[in-house]
């Protein structure tokens, strides 16, 4: 078991009607909010004119328009120069995790006075940051449970993790209702989004018996609820639980104590949606599968006693079947189950094909330390995974 | 699902030689430190001597001599005296769960004026706190992971359960090899003490596939564990994970949107232990088998599918076997566990007749909301689950 240091001082501020203690959890942080959302769906839900009425007697900046795999330009710099100009104290994100790694990145870049994309790439550390909080329309990302943001830059296709404990929300307030109104296609790949954050963590050498049961029974939850909430969109108790389990995905304690896994398939999607604009979470469902099936030809030894793990707890494969037929299908039915939540399963239907495999390879392996991933690959590796995946 | 509003902002720093890490995180806080604990067994392993090299430029004042279910009078009011008098930054626990929740009552104790009990109590809000840490030696209550405190007091029998968001611990440092040396008893009530947290927060009306889960594996977790730790004192693993799943006991991550249990079994020991200073966990373990019963026996609709549900994913038993059959089988699954790890499973065995358990049973419906419990229990179901204990 390894060392750790773990902290997430977030408040979670969750349930039906937590959007109207919007106001008296903002209040200790100052006057001047700068609120960040992105197209209209908050203006068509109504949820716009409501935080507008519980802010009545605050100053308001607005910044609108931030796109999913959020860009950097022109973003995250109008953020800044707007948290700047009006002096802001902190920053609202009204979203689901695409608004809210924005603004993470505008409060961080608020605060410094140098080129904010040192900040982004870790170049330069983020001393000091604005407070973010957020109100979560969209259950996928934990973006509003830890200190991370992926921010995208179109001039160079790269799309950069970026972390800083100044950057965990201050609170995040989660009403599942809000999410009633998100789409067949969007709950779908925050299923795949959450359930991937999971997989990459469990998926590793050195696990404890405690984090393995509650990865698995994460696992067993994101899909039935996922289920649930796609046969009917307004299910209130699966949309919660969804909404509850995915804030858990990226802050740390489903590995406290495990070694590093290297997030593979997130570091070999972000060049995908870098590339190519795609949805992350459908970029993590197509990968996945055939990401399993390249390490386990690579090192079997080590990733066959996993699979196995994981097809009996999560899928309920007949434990007494031979481990690598267990293995096979436990593959099998992590793509029969993306593919049963309507997520298109090839690299082709989210319009991607081998022109640009070998260019995002490499960009793949540049930006993020593979080699010292569970089962370490190389550029050819992840092409391989890219090829299969089409 | 319920609301809820939640937030554990506590570091926790984790591993072999956490220890090291004590001079950089508490140097924010000041430096005049109450260094805290209790009889000589840290001086006797050498934890002492370590604390008091690593804190060689800080200004210590001592308070030693907090006993096991710690006592108001003396321990808190010496140690709030303490605090005024060498006007202390913070509160340094050393030990286990009775030192660290006798720390809590002294760090809101320092800051208040009127009367500790009336805090303790609740009778008045406690508005501030001096900050506390813990270096923890005892795997068990959870008190390093939240803003419980539990106090007892002689001279009333009252065992009070205190909360402040104020008394979180600002960080908390765990390092398995200082639990090598906890003796095989405490061992044994640290896992019932720990597994009965999570009990208790499954046991109720409206509970998630998630929590469940959860909770399941941490009862699975804390059993191997715990077996592993009594084989073999000295088994870094075991004791490391056992020392990760009793921080979640208490902070209420394990019921997030969960109806409120009631806790009955803690509000049953604590009336016991209150009146015969008994080992916390062994009461625990003594009366929940007892509790069970007699509430399937009252409430069968309600209680026997969580029986069953218990019964097949934390022990195995076989789920086709009729339900009531399955749920007494997970009853004695449960006293046998608790036997097999050497706890005394009768109240006569910890020195506890039936001379007072009607007054101990009065005493625990007036203090602890029982009926409010998931299943209501009067004083006469509380005298019937003692007597069903003796």
């Amino acid at each position: 078991m390894q060392n750790f240091d773990y902290m997430t001082p977030t408040r979670l501020i969750f349930g039906k009607g937590a959007v109207d203690k919007l106001s008296e959890a903002i209040r200790p942080y100052g006057k001047r909010v700068l609120l960040a959302y992105g197209g209209g769906s908050i203006k068509k839900s109504g949820l716009y004119d409501k935080v507008k009425m519980l802010l009545a007697d605050f100053e308001i900046a607005e910044l609108s328009g931030i796109q999913p795999n959020p860009k950097y330009d022109p973003s995250v710099l109008e953020g800044v120069r707007l948290c700047k100009e009006k002096k802001i104290d902190i920053v609202l994100a009204v979203g689901g995790g695409s608004v809210l790694d924005c603004s993470k990145a505008i409060a961080a870049g608020a605060k410094y006075d140098g080129d904010v994309w040192d900040l982004i790439t870790g170049v330069k550390p983020t001393q000091d940051a604005l407070p973010v909080a957020d109100i979560l329309t969209l259950a996928a990302t934990g973006s509003e449970y830890d200190g991370f943001a992926v921010i995208s830059r179109t001039d160079t296709n790269d799309k950069i993790g970026y972390f800083s404990p100044k950057v965990y929300p201050v609170f995040s307030i989660l009403d599942p209702e809000l999410t009633f109104s998100v789409s067949k296609k969007q709950t779908a790949a925050g299923c795949a989004d959450a359930m991937n954050h999971v997989m990459e963590q469990y998926f590793t050498g050195d696990t404890t018996l405690l984090n393995d049961g509650i990865c698995e029974s994460m696992l067993r939850s994101l899909m039935a609820n996922a289920r649930a909430c796609l046969a009917n969109p307004e299910d209130y108790r699966a949309r919660a639980e969804m909404m509850l389990a995915c804030t858990y995905g990226c802050n740390g304690i489903l590995a406290l104590g495990n070694t590093y896994s290297g997030w593979p398939c997130h570091g070999m999607e972000h060049a995908l949606s870098a590339y190519y604009d795609i949805t992350h979470g459908e970029g993590l469902a197509i990968i996945t599968p055939h990401w399993m099936r390249h390490v386990m030809e690579k090192a079997p030894d080590a990733v066959v006693p996993r699979l196995v793990k994981y097809g009996v707890n999560v899928f309920g494969i007949d434990a007494t079947l031979p481990l690598r037929e267990i293995a096979e299908k436990a593959i099998r039915a992590t793509h029969d189950f993306f593919a049963s939540i309507g997520i298109p399963m090839t690299l082709r239907e989210v319009g991607i094909d081998e022109s640009r495999i070998a260019e995002m390879a490499r960009h793949v392996v540049e930006g993020w330390d593979l080699k010292d991933a569970w089962v370490p690959l190389s550029a050819a590796d992840v092409a391989a995974i890219f090829h299969a995946s089409l």
